[in-house]
């Protein structure tokens, strides 16, 4: 095994062209075998074992740095950087599935929202010339469907403004995102790619440059200089070029000295450069490549050979999102659905087959797809923008100033809300609940189950002069949780024994936390604490009928899977003060740190937001109220 | 005059280009007088006037919708479409600064934070198609400055996908944001402009389509297709067209023939269509063109014929910031500058000056801002962002991801924070202490007086590990507010009498209302209550020496400039409920709501942020505890 002898980059300095071509067989066979195992993004990173190798043979990380944008991409990588024990992987202790600054001195970037590489690629630039390094690097990799993103534009616009301020850019062209990129840029990558005469005239040029050496002329300028001034004779030079980017390629992404060659043209040039290179998602892996969807962007536990899940997945939030949302779109031809580059993850594929007039992939565009649905709503239209809710955040602004000052009938569904685990601090989407807050008349949603779904989706599509929010977590759809009575609009889900006057406590339980409330209910209840447990529904407005509810308790307890500062805790917090009703309340959710990856249930034992842990600081508050206790227990965590 | 004659945008059909050129000079003149008694925006007007007639002469509005990007721009537009009373411009009562819907039936986008229109006409243009309306028109007006934001381009590569969705995209190219545009497709454009062979060909086409009329075949189309044939003769096609986007231009923006004759063959274009005019900001009106900083972007009341301001602007919090930014400049090499298209605006022109090779103009995008300046941060320098408040939601994503998750050392200073007012509900900086709550490891500093704001700037630069803000009013910085004592980090203002044991309130004062909050105490006092008055002066984190001191009090009361949700009240109540501390609270701010135009002290005079406002609700309070009241006195609104 080659593999096992590669400790750090330098060590790729002395394996001959056969050798590198055997390295990356070895690396394929070996994503394959480890990722299959653990689950992670397979498609992604099978695509670019040559260009990893080829970067690190051209750049010398750490000294220059080597960036990966959504850094899903950076298993190989990891290889060539002393990180080959991939058993845990995603897990609790083990490697992160995206760069980690913990894990290598050869990461850079953990954030894992697309779009972002250039802009950090340019500060560093920025940072190398102001401190006068002018021997350090900087090459960033980003994939064409990040390009489609519009900090990726930001950055390019500021890169090609700074001319004679190095930094090379890798555009790892597989024409997909998760699924197939969409947009103009697209077809104009296209163009690029089968602009024939323009490939033949560098070739050409190539030809004629190694017979003719030219002395203290770097190689890339010599040939770009021949080729502008033969501009008439091939085709246009493309939109990169227009802005003022140098553009090298397009360069076969599998063939290591095809990359080698064309990346050490870009590193000696004295300017930003652009070099394209073509890669194939899954390459070399049957079940990837015959994967249409998404080229197992991203797997669970596969059978290596197979490609196919070992087990069988139960019904998702997603899903039932996905079916209901057909289901409407049947009864309603006004309803439209937006994605941005996740048709699939989001599971708005269903609707898309039935209604392909109706559907608006806008790209990795979380703020179009916001602008556009106030558009769309203006237009008479009532579109449903299914999104990570973690993503979301990139079009906070959109959503208070285009959608809800415009009082726009917009509905966004925000999957993959709460802790999400296995994909680290960026993924968990433990900020909507907060930050949508401040939105004036947006309202905000969110079921405890199935059926809670199903039928807040339908409530939220009839608001026509506001936005509306549903959010629901990662994974399966846990069981139906009855409501016992209603008060005002929110599910009694649990109410105390006829006999208690004045129960002890208010527990307020959003979305999918509805069982772990009710199984606090009962710890308390064996205490010989008294509880009634409601769920708001609709968690924002506050329901008016929570602080009279609450005057009637001694404490009031919130429940949410989300920041703790400025989510539903506190927005019950506030409603009281302003009904004047000063009854204790202690609100429980996430820490507000950014948690490490582990197991969605991992996490939720070590930030205390468990059953047990919770109803041991209840008890602790209502026996210091009692006067039993002078303080009250501190909280498993900060 | 003809300019009364004009009820609606109808009224123009009737006029002759010699009499359009008539009413361009009256509205010219119209608007110099006008906004020179008011205070505007001028220069971006006095741009328009031609274009605007020439759009509302073929267009149909409201059927048509006529869509202006950062509607500052939109004077001529009001002028056209029945709203002549310019006194009260901007000012309680009197018409919007923007297009307002209550206004007008011709008005669409509200929203004054630049690059949306694209996104919404993009929106618009798929809301006509999915309801059949053939003969609905979207034109939308995009300044070049703002074809630098992100999200511009995001709608670009959506709007350049759809071939066949009618779509006429405006670039009104002046060459400047506030300032002169930056950045690669400054460039571009300029290349455009200066294609002399191109417009030759062009003028040549028309020509002979003159003289050879095809039937049936729209007139752009055939023309189009006739310059795609011989593109090897002309200059490059240009990056629209690589996007697939149809260009025609550059249009004279000042001769309404041209105009409109570019505008009806985009019209009767089938797809989406790019019309790139050329105007001059501040056209006609020499002090605005002889400004070479702005071009009069938005000026004060001011004489009409020397354009000088008329009173002497006292110092402001920007001068402040700005000579010491330039201080600090000067003791630390490693201090940089960043602004979003608004250099003066933000008073980093001096810094700019002094130090040309460490200041960054990134353009109109607060997202690439951000993440460069995390890599920036990452690369050793300390950045310095300088925005306004309300813009900074653009970059929440970054903020949190890239800069607080990376543990950069980037400051960010917050100009126009809290109520603004004339500029109406999106320029209110009521937004920044609520949203960045939840980032966390960010410190947030609310200065309240010229020296803690040059004290604050300087411990926010000394952090090395965490994104810091420094956040301050618009406008004049008000008297110096002496401290007293000091608890913890935070500034004693007010200490209650010697002999009162337990005083009844403790106020918590946050930044620039410092001198208010001085106010309520004295206010309280003649009430016989007593009140301890502190300032955080870092509200984030809530210093720990808070609870203990909260709890020797009767109730706590916070007040700052900001949305009342999730903000500096919030975070104070959460962690005196962290703290087992349950002390009564009532936090007074911003009602979470879109404030209509007016001056600042109205518009706190309305909401009730005023002493005699706090102080009689906390005197209510007060008896309530006491048992004197059975409730609260409502508070002034919401």
């Amino acid at each position: 095994m080659l593999l096992t002898r590669i400790k750090g980059p330098r060590d790729l300095d002395r394996l001959s062209q056969e050798e590198l071509t055997e390295l990356a067989a070895e690396i394929r066979s070996f994503l394959v075998d480890a990722v299959s195992k653990t689950g992670g993004h397979l498609g992604p990173n099978l695509g670019v074992v040559e260009l990893t190798i080829a970067l690190h043979r051209v750049f010398e990380s750490p000294k220059d740095k080597v960036l990966f944008d959504t850094g899903h991409q950076a298993y190989v990588h990891k290889l060539l950087t002393g990180r080959q024990d991939f058993a845990g992987l995603r897990t609790k202790g083990g490697l992160s599935g995206y760069p980690s600054r913990a894990e290598s001195e050869h990461d850079v970037i953990e954030n894992s929202h697309a779009s972002t590489v250039l802009g950090w690629a340019d500060g560093l630039a920025k940072a190398n010339e102001v401190l006068g390094r002018t021997d350090h690097h900087v090459a960033a990799v980003i994939g064409d469907g990040a390009l489609t993103g519009g900090m990726a534009w930001e950055a390019l616009n500021n890169i090609a403004a700074a001319k004679d301020r190095p930094l090379v850019i890798v555009v790892n062209d597989n024409e997909r995102s998760y699924g197939p990129t969409i947009g103009g840029l697209a077809n104009h990558l296209a163009t690029l790619r089968t602009t024939d005469g323009y490939e033949r005239f560098l070739a050409r040029g190539k030809e004629i440059l190694e017979r003719t050496p030219v002395v203290g002329k770097p190689l890339f300028e010599t040939l770009h200089g021949a080729k502008k001034g033969l501009k008439d004779f091939i085709a246009p030079q493309g939109m990169f070029e227009d802005l003022g980017l140098k553009y090298i390629g397009p360069i076969d992404g599998h063939d290591i000295e095809a990359l080698e060659s064309a990346l050490l043209r870009a590193k000696r040039f004295s300017g930003p450069v652009i070099v394209h290179c073509l890669t194939q998602k899954g390459r070399g892996y049957t079940p990837a490549l015959e994967h249409e969807a998404d080229r197992f962007h991203a797997v669970g536990v596969i059978h290596p050979d197979t490609g196919l899940p070992v087990k069988t997945a139960a019904a998702s939030w997603t899903s039932v999102f996905a079916d209901e949302m057909v289901r409407i779109g049947r009864e309603r031809p006004d309803i439209v659905g937006i994605t941005a580059a996740m048709l699939h993850p989001v599971g708005l594929n269903k609707f898309a087959e039935e209604f392909p007039d109706r559907i608006y992939d806008v790209g990795i565009a979380e703020q179009h797809g916001a602008t556009s649905a106030a558009g769309l709503a203006t237009g008479g239209v009532h579109p449903v923008f299914a999104v990570y809710a973690t993503f979301l955040n990139r079009a906070f602004d959109q959503v208070l100033m285009d959608v809800a000052l415009h009082k726009c009938g917009v509905t966004f569904v925000l999957d993959r809300a709460g802790v999400t685990g296995d994909d680290g601090a960026s993924h968990n989407g433990m900020w909507d609940m907060s930050i949508l807050q401040v939105v004036p008349g947006l309202r905000l949603a969110a079921p405890r189950d199935a059926e809670q779904l199903r039928a807040q989706l339908r409530e939220a599509v009839e608001v026509k002069d506001a936005p509306t929010v549903v959010r629901f977590s990662k994974g399966v759809v846990g069981p139906a949780v009855p409501a016992v009575g209603r008060i005002g609009g929110m599910d009694v889900l649990r109410r105390p024994a006829a006999d208690v006057t004045r129960p002890d406590v208010l527990l307020v339980s959003v979305g999918a936390l509805a069982p772990m409330c009710l199984e606090v209910a009962d710890l308390l209840d064996k205490q010989g604490i008294s509880s009634t447990v409601v769920d708001p529904r609709w968690v924002k407005p506050v329901d008016e009928a929570l602080a009279p509810l609450a005057e009637q308790h001694r404490v009031v307890v919130t429940v949410e899977d989300n920041g703790r500062v400025g989510g539903v805790g506190a927005a019950v917090s506030q409603a009281l003060r302003d009904a004047g009703v000063d009854v204790p309340l202690r609100d429980f959710g996430i820490p507000q740190r950014f948690l490490d990856h582990a197991l969605r249930k991992e996490i939720l034992a070590e930030i205390g937001l468990t059953a047990p842990d919770i109803a041991r600081q209840v008890t602790g508050l209502v026996a210091k109220l009692d006067g039993r206790l002078d303080s009250e227990p501190a909280a498993a965590v900060d």
